[in-house]
């Protein structure tokens, strides 16, 4: 059974004040706790969370996609239908994606919620599934169902950067921030969250696994629309190699916990709640990009010019998912053909004698040609930690939009030619 | 002024020898010459070709969807609407894109053009144009012009060889091919081929530049037809990187001196014709795929059980575009998953719970779920000269399609990462 919170809450509740990094994260917003313990998926590293809330959150979720759906994505589906207002916990294991895996995976998913539930004292529609690894390998239940009991027996208010490290694979960093938001009656909210990548990231719909916590009250269906939205900004605008896996989820629960009146949409507090969750799913984002399989820097591509929005958006993740810009990138080579002819396959609008391209705040191209340029500034702008593409498409349109990935290096080839081994 | 053809005819006349390799390609069907030189676009490599027939040609061209085209592409369009079946020559050079170039890259294209016609005795629009190399880089016009007057000085029935050599960039090897196929009406026509690859090569057009020809009398909007029909099963169904460049372009020349009434769509004849065109481009294709930019083997995508011909083609090209796949194959690992990953964001129709996967003969997943492999056989067939992979998606539909890529070593990165340096 659940062992109550032993640990202290943080001593944080003036208005924007920012924890990044582990501090808290997830269980930052009252009453969250967390846990993560290695329960031998992995042969010694951390493989398995549990975030909890001792009181019923609303749940929003965006999935993954991809036609090929593992098992825990659908399990958390009927979870979320059923008891979108009920949620308690998040049962999350990593090393192994339990995709691909037939029945014996939708019975192996259900029975992480059943004993994580039996754990909690909940029903187990109250708890969702989340998993991240090789794909078409069952799970090793033994392990894992005392894993998860492990994890529930040393939940804590503490418990945040644990469990953030518990979901990692092969990320080299953990990833996690939280922060106060102050809202117009006088109310302090707080957000927190955690993701992990680093492989297998592209768009096109939650490109990986991101857990936020909030405290704020939201309905169910506002909090769905609102974790939609940011996603599409954010966890929809990185990519690391153009592989849109079988597993990427957002989950977003908010907990109530900070009283007061459902936040509803139309009012400012929503909105600076919504604009709060996206600056967390923004870091987040680009943490995922910066550390991806291999990366060594950090690339934001920036689109100008666009007729629309989704054409902004299409064309910036074009030329962030392309290789040749991004081992360009690594190789610290001013190549801004790439850019040009990844926004020409992108297929949107633009002037082929019309376009401008800058590096950094360098200008490399414009009407569509080269212009001269210094090129120790420009190779220069291609190895600054965080390296800035803009790339303005001519039409004489007014949208923009901002895409992140990294740079393509040996070490990415190394690491996936052999990820089984 | 030109000087007419010194070499000897090749001995050949039976049906359906092939030449492989380097012996004649392009300049094997009479009475194509070629020759291709060093003028100093390049530091040392050949870098430009002349292919020339002293007779009006049909001419057909599948060109870049790129939206930045480059000069030499528009220049060859205009080229094409004014004197389909009155073309003489291709030029060719490497080293160089002529994209990205401006007015000055349009003028640049046509002086191509315009010294070679000088150089032949012919109209302008009777000469075709490519380029191949780095983007945003005006011509050294001065060496290509020198480049162009020596090359038609060496024209030659022989000289299809040093054509192939000198539009290579990253290649490793030249890509080439010719063989002849006996009619029904006893003619004998003779078709042949060169091709470069080998980095921003992915299909949805024409995907590199192939240049073919054949002796055989057609119309142009026949041959028209035929390449485009040729090309969608055979350049469009390979990838390197996923990059579409803006450069690329396959044209077809049919000289008509075989003699005999031009072929017609629907006589037997004409898809004998077209077969064996088919056959030449999917050998240069499969080249260009074995020989892509740090590959060490071919790989070969095949995608059963799909509801629709167009599905089963963008399956297989997803599959074929996975970095992850690529990777995979690399290091010799049976992660299977990442190609039901591949397949599954793909977007077509797949039952999740039905699908199966090969590699090579050995079934590593049946049912959506792992079947019990032999994973030193499984790896065995991952390590082959030329890996096949297949998969069903298990709709019950019975279209399928086959797709070529290479695997992805850390070489591709190092190559990428310094082109220009």
């Amino acid at each position: 059974m659940h062992r109550p919170a032993a640990s202290p809450l943080p001593g944080l509740a003036s208005a924007d004040e920012t924890l990044t990094g582990l501090a808290w994260g997830v269980t930052f917003p009252e009453p969250f706790e967390a846990a993560g313990v290695h329960c031998g998926i992995k042969h010694k590293r951390p493989d398995l969370a549990v975030i909890h809330s001792p009181v019923d959150c609303s749940a929003a979720a965006v999935l993954t996609r991809n036609r090929v759906k593992a098992a825990p994505l659908r399990v958390t589906q009927e979870h979320l239908l059923a008891a979108p207002g009920r949620i308690r916990a998040i049962v999350v294991n990593s090393g192994n994606a339990n995709a691909c895996t037939g029945p014996r995976g939708m019975a192996d998913a259900r029975a992480m919620a059943e004993v994580c539930a039996g754990e909690l004292g909940v029903d187990p529609e109250q708890v969702l599934v989340a998993s991240t690894g090789v794909i078409g390998v069952p799970l090793p239940m033994e392990r894992v169902r005392a894993g998860i009991q492990q994890a529930c027996q040393r939940l804590s208010r503490a418990g945040g950067p644990d469990a953030a490290i518990a979901i990692m694979t092969t990320d080299r960093r953990p990833k996690a921030l939280a922060f106060t938001l102050g809202l117009g009656d006088g109310r302090v909210v707080r957000v927190g969250g955690m993701a992990k990548g680093s492989g297998m990231i592209h768009p096109d719909m939650a490109t990986m696994l991101a857990f936020l916590t909030t405290d704020a009250p939201v309905e169910p269906r506002h909090l769905q629309r609102l974790l939609r939205e940011v996603t599409e900004r954010t966890f929809n605008m990185i990519t690391v190699d153009g592989d849109t896996s079988t597993n990427d989820m957002a989950i977003l629960l908010a907990s109530g916990q900070a009283g007061g009146e459902p936040l509803a949409p139309g009012t400012e507090d929503f909105a600076r709640l919504q604009a709060g969750i996206e600056r967390l799913a923004s870091y987040l984002a680009k943490e995922i990009a910066r550390d991806g399989e291999g990366a060594t820097r950090l690339v934001e591509v920036r689109v100008t010019g666009a007729r629309t929005q989704a054409e902004a958006r299409t064309c910036a993740r074009a030329i962030a998912g392309s290789n040749l810009v991004k081992t360009a990138i690594h190789g610290a080579d001013p190549n801004w053909g790439r850019i040009a002819a990844a926004a020409g396959y992108s297929g949107v609008e633009m002037d082929p004698d019309g376009f401008s391209v800058w590096l950094g705040d360098v200008p490399v191209a414009a009407g569509g040609q080269e212009v001269p340029f210094d090129e120790a500034a420009a190779r220069s702008a291609l190895t600054a930690p965080e390296v800035r593409l803009t790339i303005d498409l001519g039409t004489g349109g007014r949208h923009e939009a901002i895409a992140w990935t990294c740079d393509m290096s040996e070490e990415y080839v190394r690491i996936n030619a052999s990820y089984r081994s």
